[in-house]
């Protein structure tokens, strides 16, 4: 490869001990490998020093010089050196840390293909997995902000624009030709249940396991890669974080209706612990599992892609089919078959007002749910593991003064006994340690999907609303005499497939609600049952041995 | 009855809505009536004012002038005005509140029949309930005061001498004549457990129940009268708890070798409020039980006579005849008939010394177990009851919020089954608040009289001290030849005589020791048992709605 000649442009101190090479604004470097990947070049300075730089942090000579104004020099090699502004909007924005930020062989093109940032959209629409407040964080179940947060951030009508739906709606992208075979529909039927997307008629699982730490450049940067395996397809597929973040912006794009939960936080440090793997590993597949249910994502070609191409060469052109994909945002509704019989837009407001409201009620519960069973993991971990322990400390040392002195043998069982009941105790301090584990914990990962879910809605209502905005507008305009019948009618049955897909989604949602809280009340209370059950068995095994058995 | 002139010896403040009359020092006053009782007599001032005055802060004209300086002024009217040397060395003093220190018909006369105070004594000795302590305390289970406390005070050495026990040893007091009856002895027999006392052929149980209000002075002074129900007679007797103290004097200054537990502690304020009647009539009769099961004690003249005694003149008689007890105290030993072989000494004080250990270490373990139990029961009445109550909570929020939407009927029945598993979760928080009531608390009853009965045992020891030291000094002059033989005899078999009774005690205690904590084992056990069980079944309730049942 030729020497590559490149300015700094802020300066960068770089880790020595990690083969990093720092510099000054302004000093000149020789770029003499660009394959090492994750953002990462290799170069050399006047000095004669070699080592690796941020590739943001630096411009070749000899490239034109990009048209935007370059980003604001960041604190950390970590922060974003370019603004993606969809990437913004509730999910986990691709370029966060410095191992997953990069431009390796599997998406060295990604930059193309994503829209030119709008400056309009910074400071918006955060309220998912943050850039900016991206710390690092020690991923446990008792990490309350694992998903995230939900900022009652109504912002998303701006995005109701920029997504596409007010094209949409007024039919402006339709002077294109739409075309849409029939299989390619996506059906919203009216069951007893209320309006639903579909059901997947081929249901199908997807498993993550066997995280494997996987390096590049000979050992110095390195990466999981974790395997998926589909119940209808033999061969699995390996995936990186950074791919499954790559998908996760793909279906939000894709899919504007829906609440796509985040995915598990990224963490900077102790990526290669194992407990820090295992419990992302563990979220992966929380996640993976809510996709896979969603009866529209889970059939979707960008979501197939992702789960079945082992191919390098045609998972190149399946990412840039996704992202070119020309039925995302607002046009995904051009692509839905609803119920002949338009809705009632009064009734569609009172559901999405109640709907609102119960999202926020819900998030609330969640939030305090989590805080109490947080707060019962830590009490059962701690104090009353302690006080069992400390009865059982007092049984042993009464135990041992009983000892003392010279018994009958009714004397004797009698301290054996008490010695015996002194470890129960402390049996049954441990037990209370380790219950968390089998019943509050299983409990917290469920509500933490909960509340990563329940903070995307406010966006999904937000479109929904700025739809029922737009017809609004229409039927004045209407009254005025401003706009063409025709017009109008476009308006009013575009925004009526918004909330038919919008109420699909609702419905969706409730369903999977009343399954997951049943499992989650169900198995929570037979953990219970089953600890209080060893518990008192093993109160009776203490007792038995009073009884001199 | 003739009017008596009294001045007063210091200022008392009268609560007048009690009937009472203040006074200043020196002032004269008009004794109106004697007969009233409870240290109280009615007074007549020069201003007319009429009312009840302690009479331990006035003396009478034409008395004589005691003999000893008077008391310190007291603070409260509840003072002792007079100090009891005897009543100081582990037990209730006599005369320690208001209500209880009287001169009423029942014991008008037990003034002249107790020793004259000896100054030495005071402030020695009063490791068990304490006079000058003494305060307004409330009676709970979680008071750890209630038994008193052990103060590792030795100082009963002296009250060997006072006790008796010197003139017993030396035989000073067996130049009267000693008549004591084959059956008047009390035997002491050697078994496979060791050295005992013979044990009562006859054993017997005395309830005390049905606490009653009773009044006298027109129901200005009122009091507590139990009703004791012994197993080998019909008639039941009526007894104060001034009764339950004299008896408990008697019992102390009868048997030096014993550890008679403290009684329960008076406390001034509340002793009408019906949680304190109960509470004390609770540890009376735990007091009494150990008492019963005292093979000698059951046995006694005086602890007969209290139990079983209606009449009034007999009972004045018999009380006298106790009060003067030619047996009691070091002559106790005089009673004893002791198996024909002496012991060897050595082996003795080795047996001593580690029974010595043993009660430091049973005290320890007994406050230390006190101390988990007391910090446990308010765990589970407090902070326990509330975690289950606030993970009930939040469940209950969540069933209100599930029921904000019109839902299938799988949903409602989800919901359902949450609010009742909310309901389930309070109701097993309630159970963990009334749970000590069931397991904690009775076996903090058995650890507070053991605390009471350990906290006498470093006086018993102490005077079995004494008697070795004794024998030390004699063998010392038997040596120098300063002794006849016969003098030395006498008190080498006295203190073999002594040794035995201390040790049949000791035995006595360790046989009970056996007993009562294998109760207290099995009983907190099978509480703790039955209490998992509920909880486990509350849960299986929680459950079943789940499932649709």
């Amino acid at each position: 490869m030729a020497e590559i000649q490149a300015r700094a442009l802020y300066d960068f101190i770089g880790d020595v001990q990690n083969g990093e090479l720092g510099f000054r604004a302004g000093e000149q470097l020789t770029i003499v490998r660009q394959d090492i990947g994750e953002g990462w070049w290799e170069a050399l300075n006047y000095q004669g020093s070699q080592g690796l730089i941020p590739t943001a942090y630096v411009e070749i000579f000899d490239l034109p010089e990009p048209s935007f104004p370059p980003p604001p020099p960041p604190a950390e090699p970590s922060a974003p050196p370019v603004d993606n502004g969809w990437n913004k909007q509730g999910g986990v924005p691709q370029q966060a840390s410095v191992d997953e930020w990069d431009d390796d062989e599997w998406d060295d093109e990604s930059s193309n293909s994503t829209e030119i940032p709008n400056q309009e959209l910074q400071g918006q629409g955060n309220f998912g997995l943050n850039v900016a407040k991206r710390e690092v964080r020690k991923l446990s179940p008792s990490d309350d902000s694992k998903y995230g947060t939900v900022k009652k951030n109504y912002g998303r009508f701006s995005t109701f624009v920029k997504a596409g739906c007010e094209d949409y709606l007024t039919g402006h992208n339709s002077t294109a030709s739409v075309h849409i075979s029939e299989n390619e529909y996506i059906k919203i039927i009216e069951s007893p249940n209320g309006i639903e997307w579909f059901p997947n008629p081929d249901p199908y699982t997807c498993t993550v396991s066997s995280p494997k730490k996987e390096s590049k450049l000979k050992g110095l940067k390195s990466f999981i890669a974790y395997t998926l395996t589909l119940s209808f397809q033999n061969a699995p597929v390996t995936r990186r974080y950074k791919h499954f973040d790559w998908l996760h912006e793909q279906l939000q794009k894709k899919f504007p209706c829906m609440s796509i939960p985040p995915l598990p936080e990224k963490a900077i440090s102790g990526r290669y612990e194992e407990d820090f793997i295992t419990e992302r590993m563990k979220f992966l597949q929380i996640w993976m599992n809510r996709m896979v249910r969603h009866p529209v994502i889970a059939k979707s070609d960008v979501f197939l892609h992702f789960l079945t191409c082992s191919d390098e060469k045609k998972w190149k052109d399946g990412k840039r089919k996704a992202e070119k994909d020309e039925y995302a945002g607002g046009k995904f509704f051009l692509t839905l078959q609803t119920p002949p019989h338009s809705l009632e837009i009064r009734e569609v407001d009172k559901k999405m007002e109640t709907f609102c409201k119960f999202v926020k009620c819900m998030d609330d519960d969640t939030r305090q749910l989590i805080a109490v069973t947080q707060d019962n993991r830590k009490k059962m971990m701690g104090p009353m593991k302690r006080e069992y322990q400390k009865i059982g400390g007092a049984f042993k040392k009464l135990a041992t003064t009983f000892n003392m002195v010279k018994s009958t043998p009714s004397g004797q069982e009698l301290t054996g006994a008490i010695d015996h009941t002194a470890d129960i105790y402390n049996t049954i301090g441990e037990m209370f340690a380790s219950q968390p584990r089998n019943d509050l914990e299983p409990m917290m990962d469920t509500l933490f999907e909960y509340k990563g879910i329940l903070s995307i809605y406010p966006d999904v209502l937000k479109l929904h609303e700025g739809a029922i905005g737009k017809v609004k507008e229409t039927l004045k305009q209407q009254e005025e005499g401003k706009m063409t019948e025709s017009d109008i009618q476009t308006v009013l049955q575009r925004a009526d497939v918004m909330s038919y897909g919008t109420l699909a989604e609702m419905n969706h949602f409730h369903l999977g609600r009343i399954q997951d809280f049943k499992l989650l009340m169900q198995s929570y209370l037979r953990a219970q049952i089953e600890f209080y059950t060893n518990v008192t068995s093993k109160l009776q095994d203490a007792l038995m041995k009073f009884d001199g058995q």
